[in-house]
């Protein structure tokens, strides 16, 4: 089997903005479902480490496009790991039209823990270090790195969300991919007509849960950076992202 | 080629409930993308439509589930035209494992309208009424057809949400969609660990637009049944939706 994973999706209709272009949550999504399918395909994936009392973490996540898809198009989106130690790897993605066009990559950092006493647990005792042998590291990916997202005490309350039922995922915890929805909402939609996503991160710092009030902080670090920190009701933080837009 | 569509979808983890069911709003997605797939195959799809100023416009919808698939099953959906007249035709939808299980069924109503004019316009006047090749007569859907749904004036204002980027789909308008993930908002997380939605129904009356916020006026019709009334900022009313629960 192949190291790199390569799966086909949709830039659906119902999954586009008001410009056809793919909304950002929706490619967040692609992204995570091709690393479960790749990681599944090749024996360590979400579905096989449930039955061990195990579950993959997902810590960072980032993405730099140069163009969004528009609705209708296919696109691959091919996924390796990068690197692997005791208690993080790294996976990475690109995003690559039918024909080669290159739209963007991603990158993202994830834990295994421990799904009864939630404590992270070591990567390389699953089947042996099997994860080591899947290891890619001569493809590029052109993107930053990232790293902690920094903020100073200047960012500004600027919008408070109750979560629903809508909000919630299958461990009763604030979905990884309603954040991405809920901070790019920070914006209205004018500034959506003269503005695009260039790079989405996000850091997933501590869960929330449903009926959760979510709290967005924001501060304007750069020209067209934006940094995000999201706070739950009991003041702890939830999430830090950044958002740069072109 | 057949004149019944077959397309397959998976149960993606992220989009499903914290019971680890799909949820309707990502099923009636799956529904309008098979529609849609169903179409586009047999020359009278969205994307052609797109050329000639002319669109498919969702009028209803509903959908009665005995199960809804759980994350990580694939299921089918098959769609068929069961009738159509000048501005109106129907189209009938399965839900059915890949073992044969049968999920449930959907039912939906769909207009033609003139992009420009944004008019209704006569959906035989495609390709000399290539439409009426494609019904099928003899596929039970066994399911109510629904019809008007009838609120008195008691129904009581329940919530009141702002519409953002991510609601907004690329015709301007609130998302079809996204209209049934804030009905089944309505109801508390808890409400769910106790009820399951039987029968998901909704007419689509008016378009709300970006900004508009969005009341919804909600009456107990039945010792399950609820009807939902939802209304944009000018006091219009958008969509009706009537919600059956087990």
């Amino acid at each position: 089997m192949e190291k790199i994973g390569k799966y086909t999706f949709l830039a659906e209709p119902f999954h586009c903005d008001f410009s056809g272009r793919l909304f950002m949550g929706h490619l967040g999504n692609h992204l995570l479902n091709a690393a479960d399918f790749h990681s599944s395909d090749r024996g360590f994936g979400m579905k096989y480490l449930m039955t061990i009392q195990r579950s993959w973490v997902l810590s960072r996540l980032a993405i730099e496009m140069d163009e969004m898809p528009m609705q209708y198009t296919k696109f691959n989106v091919e996924t390796w790991v990068e690197s692997a130690m005791r208690f993080f790897t790294s996976r990475n993605f690109a995003v690559v039209g039918e024909d080669g066009h290159q739209y963007g990559f991603g990158r993202s950092i994830w834990a295994m823990i421990d799904t009864e006493s939630r404590q992270p647990t070591d990567i390389f005792s699953i089947d042996n270090g099997a994860i080591n042998n899947w290891i890619v590291n001569d493809k590029e990916c052109p993107i930053d790195k990232g790293g902690r997202v920094k903020m100073s005490d200047e960012a500004e309350l600027v919008h408070t969300i109750d979560t629903y039922y809508n909000d919630v995922d299958i461990n009763g915890h604030i979905n990884s991919v309603k954040y991405i929805e809920h901070v790019l909402d920070l914006w209205p939609l004018d500034w959506y007509r003269e503005h695009q996503v260039k790079r989405f991160e996000i850091a997933y710092v501590a869960e929330a849960h449903a009926g959760d009030q979510l709290s967005f902080y924001r501060e304007q670090t750069d020209e067209q950076a934006y940094c995000v920190r999201i706070v739950r009701t009991d003041g702890t933080e939830c999430c830090r992202s950044k958002v740069v837009f072109k």
